[in-house]
């Protein structure tokens, strides 16, 4: 069975929600979760916003956020909004940050959109189709050499990881759905993400996948998406970009 | 003597150069300069567009830009220009990157505007009063303590340089007059930066200074501008934000 999905009804929701976050960037009070990590009234109004407009247009489908919007899990499918990718980073007043909606069938990520408002960049994925970042179809650097130009896209906590011998540039940005499309853009060859929770990567992922991409543990295999869709963080960091480049950015990050 | 200087004019002319920039942005060539640096197109465009007008409305001004420009370098005056500071980032389609207009005298910077397109955020300080962000004044964070949510933002090289213990984020954008004036927004904490530039600094300095910061050399010591007025590039890192931060952020820094 496929969802009735509109792509364009879901683009227009992420702009209308990127107007209530742009509304608060840079005068938000920003106060700490029990997991010790940050939300801003920006994040709380957004979740409630997309809850409201995705539960009048998709009544049979259920929600789950980031901030704790959990209805009907058992739906068979689920909209999984992050009304704030990057929430450090928008407190901060920094420009990448993102609004994520994704729709998933049980624990497989199928299609969504990630909006960065502050720098207007509209990843989208259709139930198939390419996947495009402004209208254009997109893709992930998939060959050529490994130089001092090339990036790869981190965790802002990388340093503490690991020893990093990647001759290139590491960049970080702060959102890891931010980092996930511009490596489906092919801005960067790779990236790398901790702490990831299923809300990070729901829309994230199949717009990676249908550029030529793929995810997987840094130690290797599949990401267990069946925890993270029942709400566990994925355990240990994840790699992102062309398989082509996996075995090559493993061997410059050593384990500190 | 203070020189006729006109902020708005230099705002709206380094909006212009934005979409000059952004015409470009994500459909440009990367060609690789003698000192291995990227340059694209638009760099060479813009530096042709800046020293054009900038050279039509002040005759008596000299000109040293990135891309080659070099007028009267006997000027009192000079404007120190570049055209795309994160050419690498631009290049790749990453949104963080700027225009850098300064206005030297001799071996100090005076005044300048840093203007990010793809954000919109327009830094700018006059011969005198606050330094701005979108008109807003804008102040560098100058006390509170160092949590895992302060930031700090680096070169994207500095994992090859130090081993980092910082124990906040390190996010690396990609341009060094745009760090400078995040942290001169309060945005970050501090920044550090190396291979540095007198066109990297030139604007971004008296906006940091006039928003409450320092730079000085990672070692200590005043930067040497003089040298870097003549075209060296500064041969160690620097450190920028407020000089409060300074002995935790360099004790959070240990040479590789």
């Amino acid at each position: 069975m496929t969802p009735s999905f509109d792509l364009a009804y879901l683009t227009d929701l992420a702009r209308e929600a990127g107007r209530i976050a742009l509304d608060w960037f840079r005068h938000t009070t920003v106060e700490m979760k029990s997991d010790a990590t940050p939300v801003t009234q920006a994040d709380k109004a957004i979740e409630r916003f997309l809850t409201a407009k995705l539960r009048q247009a998709y009544p049979d489908f259920g929600i789950l956020g980031e901030e704790g919007a959990d209805l009907d899990e058992r739906a068979r499918f689920r909209w999984v909004l992050d009304p704030i990718d990057g929430t450090n980073a928008f407190a901060a007043g920094l420009p990448v940050w993102g609004i994520s909606i994704g729709l998933m069938e049980g624990a497989r990520p199928l299609a969504g959109v990630v909006y960065l408002p502050a720098v207007d960049d509209m990843f989208a994925v259709d139930l198939d189709g390419p996947a495009t970042l402004n209208g254009h179809p997109i893709h992930v650097i998939e060959d050529g050499p490994i130089t001092s130009e090339s990036i790869i896209l981190s965790a802002a906590d990388a340093h503490l990881r690991w020893d990093i011998r990647f001759p290139g540039k590491v960049r970080a940005f702060g959102s890891c759905a931010a980092h996930i499309c511009y490596v489906a853009a092919g801005s960067a060859l790779a990236g790398l993400n901790s702490h990831t929770a299923i809300w990070d990567i729901a829309a994230a992922l199949p717009i990676l996948e249908r550029a030529g991409g793929r995810a997987e543990l840094f130690g290797g295999g599949a990401l267990p998406l069946a925890a993270a869709a029942r709400g566990q963080k994925i355990p240990e960091p994840i790699l992102f970009g062309s398989p082509a480049y996996f075995d090559a950015i493993r061997g410059y990050l050593l384990p500190k």
